[in-house]
């Protein structure tokens, strides 16, 4: 894969620092492979969950055409998931996308867009139950730290974006180029995507 | 520990995002206990080393005192630690704040700064000679995922700055606490400050 492939990271007011981060740690960090940019309504500085401000260098108009999506949670997604222009966004350019990814209840606004209609998916297992009402044509997953179908792949909360993102590179990148984040980040990941006790720690199962 | 902390973090161009965002995902959670801010030489803008810019609330100039302060790594250390006015709002805010940290090069800063003479602490393991060399008079530890010596709290490359982060929250908020952000973030943490397999890929030891 020679191509530089654009990767929108969609933000919104209230979004979960970590759910971006972890991810863009390591899609980022494909020097030269992948070109990073923050998306959001408007253009200009956007308020996480966690009082952090982050810059989105486009609004929802002049967004380039996107290779890779990823879209995190955090509790701004209980407004996003009423806000018909992120979701019309969304429904426009995961259908355009090779990559689709969501992080915690950033899985609630593919739901809620219907983009994951027919799809396996996860997401936080603290408010599973809450996502998974968004999206009743989801097969939703209990129980994984992240699940892959087709172009999709949905992580559980937080740092789980981490080991779905390692995994995705090593599938698309190969395993020396995953290796090396690893190792570069000092990261000790997960690469069973069906280890999860947050499940049980939620009684999911 | 009913009293607001405000907890500086401190930014520079090429800063590394992961070091930033993983200690801060866990203190920032600490609601209503501790207020995080971010901080530069000049408001603003700041371009991380992954390209996505995050805001600077506050210029050395203006930012209020800080009871806890980071700084991260990133390729920005390597003109940092020649910038005489970050060593020196370093050197009075590491001096004022009851808790200093940093994460992976963002140790070389601290070094260079002089505060951590006579202290230990480690670093990112791939760079770990260069780090090093910025203060000959600092304990190097080269084996560790984090160090803490009185008030200071080092960690290893990147993703070690989580661990840090939630030992340091141990301590200073109890076990409760830290457990509620490891469930929260569905993060697996390691507990023992002498797990470092990257020590040993990196020939350390």
């Amino acid at each position: 894969m020679s191509q530089t492939k654009k990767f929108g990271v969609v933000l919104f007011p209230e979004f979960e620092l970590l759910d971006v981060f972890g991810p863009v740690e390591m899609f980022a960090n494909l020097t030269g492979m992948v070109d990073t940019v923050m998306v959001a309504e408007n253009a200009g500085p956007v308020r996480s969950a966690q009082a952090v401000n982050v810059v989105a260098d486009h609004g929802f108009a002049d967004c380039p055409k996107l290779d890779y999506i990823l879209v995190p949670g955090g509790m701004g997604t209980r407004t996003e998931i009423d806000n018909q222009a992120m979701l019309s966004f969304l429904r426009t350019r995961v259908a355009e996308a090779e990559l689709a990814m969501t992080v915690c209840t950033g899985t609630a606004l593919f739901a809620k867009a219907g983009v994951l209609d027919g799809h396996r998916a996860t997401t936080n297992k603290m408010l599973f139950q809450w996502v998974a009402d968004q999206g009743p044509k989801v097969e939703w997953v209990k129980q994984a730290r992240w699940v892959e179908d087709g172009k999709f792949a949905t992580s559980s909360g937080v740092s789980a974006g981490m080991d779905m993102a390692l995994a995705v590179i090593e599938r698309l990148y190969g395993k020396e180029m995953s290796k090396a984040l690893e190792v570069g980040t000092e990261y000790d990941r997960h690469t069973d995507a069906s280890w999860d006790p947050f499940a049980k720690i939620h009684g999911l199962v």
